[in-house]
């Protein structure tokens, strides 16, 4: 095949737009508004809108719009909620936006087994509002009201991955249709298979571009008995990691264990009126049972005092760990308001944990070298963290010294053995980095597997690395 | 390519062999015994040896062995410690095993970040021996000492998997060399990534078909600072079932959790000389914190009370412990001494813990009806059991009542949503299953990725799936 991709002909494209407006009427849109809105709208990134968008209802339906896709060579990009961040929804060279908002059902949730099987529409707080009378959760939280297939297709995290993993430990299952329009299941339900390749994990992750995803089944876990959770001071960032280091080779199976640099409490101070110490502090919640979670917290709240942090301000009661957990919540505002007017722009990297006080120390320099406003917030246990630079987006000069910004960051976490991307995906945005980061093997390896299940290229092309 | 593999010529292969003779003298074996040796040995599969034995020490002698091999069209086998139980070291159409003893070093513990990078022939043991002055372990326990790039190759499992996972879950990053001899990093040492294509989940679990593992760099736990255990009589396996089902739901984070039904229960008592009720038995184990475990026992305790089971004999002290949970150490021995000079059999499988008590309850009819002897050991956490059978492998006609069996066995689960292989891997003893499993899509689509990773079939031909 081809190592580069082109337009298809603009007839082949009204080929194939006719064929779906007769076959799925109105559910075949070609408005400009409603194709501006599946591009990528989120970040700099130029928007680059889909010729139509159409809805599919079942798997079969996906099918359909896939086989008549690659008959004609007209690309085809999967769509969630839109809420990706690195231009993953993004139609570089045209074609289709396959939008799975009809497929939102969620079809069995088997209790006993601590799963459920569900269409890709469906969205996480969905889910668990219909899952909360059973006492079970989906624990995978990013930041937006994601889908399912959006957020096994970008291998997504959120902030309790240090205990309940991320999607690729949460995704039991996946039926997807690949390019050349067959449906694969990847597995049963057994908690565990050896039974051949990973083909679900294969797919978590990759971006929509090896197939349409079209059900999954999910791990879900029980709402725990109790929950404590606190915040704590520390005197600096690197104090704050070393209890985030003790307190998980203790063996304490943490929550959520999240950073806020000092940058990001004084926000959130000016914006909720709060009074906590302007210093980097941490915010911890534990889960189990009514005993455990208050010796846990009783654990950590040593293991921060031989550190020089603390005291561990933590409660059981839900309205109080509301409370103490407000900066936190309120983290992406406060640092926003710093600058009424201004945008957001969150960068995310992930290295060792034991490279993070570096990482985060380091890149507090070129805060200042580059004259930045960015609030640090990090999901310390897993080492991930996000830079959120608050800038004019009009200022010329200020996007070039954040843009500098962000790459350095990048080629910072790369280089201290970290990737460029802990949660948000490749994307267009940072195709730049990945082979830096793992290596030309690596990367003709993923070209090899994609060349194999999508040797058109039609499967969201010009995503994660260039053919 | 074509579709069947054939044995290369003998002066192909006599080529290679001379080539690798010269290059690695004594670590280069043509003797018929070690050939035998690198034979599948453990099961009635027939053994097929390799037509030489080759024990590299580096990646680049990897690559070098990889590269003739390839020029040659030879076959290459990768070779652990040789514990696997599906015929997966074995040589169908000859060729040569990479035997990875010599690449025994660990290289570097990364207490902070609990992650230890070794090379592919440590065993779990030497590791946890290193490890313990670090206060360290590696988790996973499959029954044989096994190598690292043996478990990971083959997806292994143990007995703590419900809380620690499988090595699907504990390798970070491989090293590889790949069948066109390059080699593959296939992420750095963060905690997550989202950076492209899962390689490192693509490889685990790929039985030596895709490449030779070269590195790996694996997560570690803290060794908890204590632990409960004990042993818990129920009236049926049922209600150890839903004993296990309730226990998991409140979210209580067993670390061991494992059902001993009521004929192992009584090899037990005659071979360890134990007196335990001879009924089906939980044996569990808790970590983390003192008063944390204490409330875990005692919450299964009633949980299990409630069921009808009980009660719950369970200590923190070692010594005591490991007295509790002597007849699960010793249930493979004490299921053979039921009859003295006969082997042992076991099979695998894996259902959705929702159906585990009616999958084991079927089974036991079978025994019944086959006229078997045959005692099982559960990983209930998980859905997964071992059906050992005890058997007289000179008799023809039980050894075909026992073929019989665990064919029903494997279809039972797969018919209950589960899996054929839990965790030892298809290799060839599994390769009529995989397809009944997961379907002619998700087969097409493994084979779609082996062709374009190996198009010449060289890398372990003969195992997981047909071409």
């Amino acid at each position: 095949m081809s190592d580069t991709h082109s337009r298809p002909s603009p007839e082949a494209v009204a080929s194939v737009v006719a064929a779906l407006a007769q076959r799925f009427e109105s559910r075949c849109v070609t408005s400009q508004a409603v194709r501006d809105q599946h591009a990528h709208t989120l970040t700099w990134l130029k928007p680059e809108p889909p010729d139509a968008v159409v809805f599919p209802r079942t798997t079969a339906e996906v099918q359909e719009i896939v086989r008549l896709c690659a008959a004609h060579r007209v690309p085809m990009i999967p769509f969630g909620t839109g809420s990706s961040l690195e231009g993953q929804v993004n139609a570089p060279f045209g074609g289709i936006s396959i939008d799975t908002r009809e497929m939102n059902r969620i079809l069995t949730v088997h209790a006993a087994d601590l799963d459920v099987v569900l269409e890709p529409g469906v969205t996480r707080t969905t889910l668990n509002s219909h899952l909360r009378d059973a006492g079970l959760f989906f624990p995978i939280d990013p930041g937006f009201d994601a889908s399912f297939g959006g957020m096994a297709a970008t291998r997504a995290s959120g902030t309790n991955a240090v205990r309940y993993g991320t999607m690729k430990d949460n995704v039991l299952a996946l039926q997807a249709v690949l390019a050349n329009g067959e449906v694969v299941t990847t597995a049963r339900r057994a908690k565990k298979s050896s039974a051949g390749y990973d083909l679900t994990r294969l797919l978590v992750g990759s971006e929509g571009t090896l197939g349409v995803i079209t059900e999954l089944t999910i791990k879900l876990a029980g709402i725990p008995d109790a929950i404590s959770a606190g915040i704590c001071p520390f005197p600096s960032v690197e104090a704050a990691c070393e209890a985030t280091i003790a307190t998980i080779q203790h063996g304490i199976p943490v929550a959520r264990i999240e950073l806020l640099d000092e940058v990001a409490v004084a926000a959130s101070n000016r914006y909720s009126k709060l009074e906590l110490p302007v210093t980097p502090m941490l915010f911890l919640e534990f889960h189990g049972t009514g005993a455990g979670v208050a010796e846990q917290a009783r654990l950590f709240g040593e293991i921060a005092a031989d550190l020089g942090g603390g005291p561990f301000d933590w409660a059981t009661e839900p309205e109080r760990r509301s409370k103490l957990w407000q900066a936190r919540h309120d983290a992406f505002w406060a640092a926003l308001a710093l600058r009424p007017g201004c945008a957001g722009l969150s960068g995310d990297v992930c290295v060792p944990i034991s490279r993070l006080a570096d990482c985060v120390a380091e890149t507090k320099r070129d805060v200042e070298a580059f004259g930045l406003t960015v609030s640090m917030v990090g999901h310390v246990g897993d080492g991930n963290f996000h830079a959120l630079v608050v800038l004019d987006n009009a200022n010329a000069d200020e996007v070039g010294r954040c843009k500098a910004f962000l790459g350095r960051l990048v080629e910072r976490a790369i280089a201290m053995e970290g990737t460029c991307t802990g949660e948000h995906g490749v994307g267009q945005g940072k195709m730049g980095y990945i082979e830096s980061e793992l290596g030309l093997g690596a990367l003709d390896a993923m070209r090899s597997v994609k060349r194999a299940l999508d040797p058109l290229n039609l499967m969201n092309p010009g995503k994660i690395f260039r053919l």
